[in-house]
């Protein structure tokens, strides 16, 4: 089938008739989020006619699109100065297996609130990804993370037992585990296993974020394991969407090192 | 700082008199959340009060999490049948750049509704990371992608112009773009750069979606190139949080091929 002639626009712009405006409106606010968490704009956005140009379509979609970077906390806009970046969102690698402060170590530092660290009877599906019999003792510890007082994400720790004892004794409130982890071994980390989702906050996880109820969430779900293939670190991280992106790179061809 | 002494639970299981319910619950979901996802109950999950004993947590705590469990759209209650997983989220790669028909063959036919497929001038921040002069004309296609009738995103596609319009050409129902891009090309695509977020589904992205206002989205933006690193295909993609997991592994050391 051509979808050239059916579709084809001879304007050859933004503005065909066949397309809706909130349509318009979300294709340049996709836009314009790259270029804003680009740092492309370090003070201000151009202004509203600026950017009708640049994209030819109305005031009015450009306005709709600066409304929806509004609502996903990516620009504020004052009377007089204009709309501004915000500056409160922060990447996360997805190329190399590293913790909150590693990751943002040229943003600040990372301080942790211990929610709770404790020796737990594993449940079962823990205990398997552990590599542990069903019912082993496992070390939890429950973090809320911050980044210069901004609650960035809530993380959920399982621990193996003889690790978890020993990172217990030590400073949680402002180390990684990942480092913690390396240094009690003796050994790098090697492989992490990780499953990615978007949900929602729940009543209670939003008060312990400090964001709406409902707010959009990145799930990161992660087993990582020392260098020897032995699991010791099972995680589930729950991270504000208004503060954390995840960025890294993928190629065609699955690299022979990453076949399972 | 020592938190053994401080935390440390005698009673060594979930049910710590420190731990709100709301917590607790949302520690079981998170392990019953992989569970489900892994495929682990085909039927039913266990009873409540299996949960709770397998959890040693009370079985409010356990109506609980299966509450945030539905929320999240993982699993249904009916009476006299019990708790069932819902069959509706699917795995996408983070391993190796795959289209979603490639990614989700073992799943059934992905069916794209084409909602623009035109040819436009590029805005300046499309047109530098495609690698061409401002205002460039470029392909832009808008694309709704389903899977057995279910919606699962909303891609905008902006593709170079040559091998743009030898796209256009061909039928995008059925065929993913990746794999018109190297028909067309003759040449593997290589590399590709991404950024993950989780957003909130505006108004208008709802109604396309068939999702709640304010729903959890996975916004994914890629930019693709062909072996030879030509930079040929910039998309913006919004799943639907309760449709799709971003599954992958990562290392610790940043492998050398990786490194840009």
């Amino acid at each position: 089938m051509q979808f050239s002639d059916q579709f084809s626009d001879s304007r050859g712009d933004f503005t065909s008739a066949r397309r809706l405006r909130a349509d318009q409106a979300r294709q340049v606010a996709d836009v314009l989020r790259h270029q804003i968490l680009a740092g492309t704009y370090t003070e201000t956005l151009p202004a509203e006619q600026q950017l009708a140009d640049e994209f030819t379509v109305s005031r009015n979609t450009v306005r709709e699109a600066l409304s929806l970077l509004r609502t996903d906390g990516l620009i504020d806009r004052a009377p007089k100065v204009g709309t501004r970046p915000t500056t409160r969102k922060f990447d996360h690698s997805l190329e190399a297996l590293l913790g909150l402060q590693e990751t943002l170590k040229e943003h600040g530092t990372v301080r942790n609130e211990v929610r709770t660290a404790t020796l737990i009877s594993a449940p079962t599906a823990v205990a398997r990804r552990l590599g542990l019999d069903p019912g082993a003792r496992v070390v939890y510890i429950e973090r809320l993370r911050f980044l210069a007082d901004l609650p960035l994400s809530l993380d959920l720790t399982y621990l193996t037992p003889e690790i978890g004892a020993e990172v217990l004794r030590h400073d949680l409130e402002t180390n990684d585990i990942f480092v913690l982890l390396e240094q009690i071994s003796g050994q790098s980390l090697g492989r992490a296993d990780l499953a990615l989702e978007a949900v929602a906050a729940d009543p209670h996880t939003a008060t312990t974020l400090d964001s709406p109820v409902g707010a959009p969430l990145l799930m990161l779900e992660r087993l990582s394991h020392l260098e020897d293939e032995t699991p010791v670190d099972l995680e589930y991280i729950r991270m504000r969407g208004d503060r954390i992106t995840m960025r890294g790179s993928l190629t065609r061809a699955t690299p022979e090192w990453k076949v399972l």
